[in-house]
């Protein structure tokens, strides 16, 4: 099936954010042979690029204590794209000593956020950046830029464009060549993906690629992400099975679930080099690791074509 | 908010299937009492096309064995619009004896699923519809016509855009001035979409309203109704709460929720003249009626630009 839908790329890059975004939030620890395994069923699955793990201090989020332990197991495979959220220089050494690709730095859009969420001010935030970028020189190791709250703000609601194209305009200057939107908590809508995108445009150019991160906190994730297909984005990142919830609302799901979005873009015509079957294969794992079900769709549903039997089935007229 | 993507429409209208498709396959008798009041909350919140019931034998569905009380309760309202789903001649008696403003007709695009699911032949379904036709002859009571497997059969896998085409022609030649496209089991995907309405546009001509039904079975629903918008379609049915399942998958979900259609739509600058409280409202209210959990999400997380206090919650790095 060739691209069908005006205006959309012929292919796509998905980022696997759940062994960090997903598992961060989990509370008991999962053991690193469990997500080894599951990393592992994902190549498996045809993903490449993966945010991997967190150089975070292992007091505060233990889950993640074992980031060197899981690149380790990886960081050979020469077709894979490897990175890590770093959020201070300490995270930035240890990072760059266990061999990522590239390390994610991370601030909000919206100052309250990012207050809450890494305790200092937005432009404190930026400052540690240029100190990350300094040590950086000279590694091999890429520099990749998270806008937080790019589309709302928990806290103060609707974010300024403004503020998001500043933002990306100082990780464009620091040398990052990848920039990725956040729906930290689900306010992307599909008209506010087409906006953000033309506002960041002139200043991203083409040497910058720009990712978009959502949330299916209010069930758009998916047209969402259709948006910015139709606005030409190529990469997307996501979370096998849907792991990881939205802090701020008990029953919401967060990331949008890999599989859901790999079904949307390949049935849409646009190439992901991911097979269904072992995405779902993966989701299901993700699921016995947490215990848990997940919010990903097509994993219960199935592929779209699994043809029932007859008889198998009573029917509900329509 | 103005409309702000390129080709789509200003306003839609949204029909509320929740009270017959939604309830129909509740296992439990839904008090009659408890449907008009499900019914109320929607009205309250803007809704005014309603698939309010269905008159079929009370045998093979007890649970809508109530069709004439509950529509009844509404049928003087002016400013709605009531339809009820009519399986055969008796059905059709019985709802115009009702005073609905119209009865809605359904045969599958497929022949198996027709088989299973009203047991007869296309055939033969629309041999019955010609006879209901001339049963409403000069009662001022209109006909609806819904293809049902019109993106893809549970039996057969793909279905033949020719055999919806058909479908369509012959329920315009019955005099039917609003065709859906039923998306069954989830199939529907925003390419297929885009294919259909271009597919039956030359069909339908100016004067036959197309409406889309989709549902969430594998995460794309709001994507493809997304897609409809695209095309300039207005017309889309939905379920309160995301109310009412698949009958193929167990753990799957099945209607689109009319509050997450809703609040796609408004955010999109599409104005539905409905009020996203309140739906969120009558959902909690469907919620409480059958007892469990809906998949709805706009009714768990709540309004966009609902703030919370920076005191109440936990982050989680990005």
């Amino acid at each position: 099936m060739s691209a069908v839908i005006a205006g959309f790329p012929d292919h796509a890059v998905l980022t696997e954010v759940g062994p960090r975004d997903g598992l961060q939030s989990e509370p008991i620890f999962v053991p690193t042979s469990e997500k080894i395994a599951l990393i592992q069923a994902l190549l498996d699955a045809g993903l490449r690029r993966f945010e991997i793990t967190s150089f975070v201090s292992p007091k505060a989020v233990p889950q993640m204590r074992d980031a060197a332990e899981v690149l380790a197991a990886f960081r050979d495979r020469e077709d894979a794209h490897l990175t890590a959220l770093v959020p201070n220089m300490r995270g930035a050494e240890a990072a760059i000593e266990a061999g990522v690709d590239a390390m994610v730095l991370f601030a909000s859009a919206s100052e309250s956020h990012n207050l809450k969420n890494v305790n200092r001010s937005r432009t404190a935030s930026l400052k540690g950046f240029a100190d990350v970028a300094r040590l950086a020189e000279g590694t091999g190791v890429r520099l990749q830029g998270a806008i937080a709250t790019a589309f709302g703000c928990p806290f103060e609601g609707e974010v300024d464009a403004r503020a998001v194209v500043d933002q990306a305009r100082a990780y464009v200057d620091l040398g990052m060549d990848y920039i990725t939107l956040g729906d930290t908590t689900g306010m992307a809508t599909p008209a506010l993906v087409v906006k953000r995108v033309q506002a960041l445009r002139p200043v991203l150019g083409k040497s910058t690629t720009l990712a978009l991160h959502f949330h299916n906190t209010r069930g758009v994730g998916l047209a969402c992400a259709y948006a910015g297909l139709g606005q030409g984005i190529t990469h997307y990142e996501s979370s096998i099975g849907g792991l990881g919830g939205c802090p701020f609302v008990p029953r919401a799901t967060g990331n949008v679930a890999t599989e859901d979005l790999a079904y949307m873009l390949m049935e849409s015509g646009v190439e992901t080099g991911t097979d269904l079957d072992r995405l779902i294969r993966a989701a299901q794992l993700a699921e016995r690791i947490v215990g848990r079900e997940l919010p990903g769709q097509v994993m219960k549903a199935g592929p779209r074509l699994k043809t029932a039997s007859m008889d198998s089935v009573r029917t509900a007229n329509g």
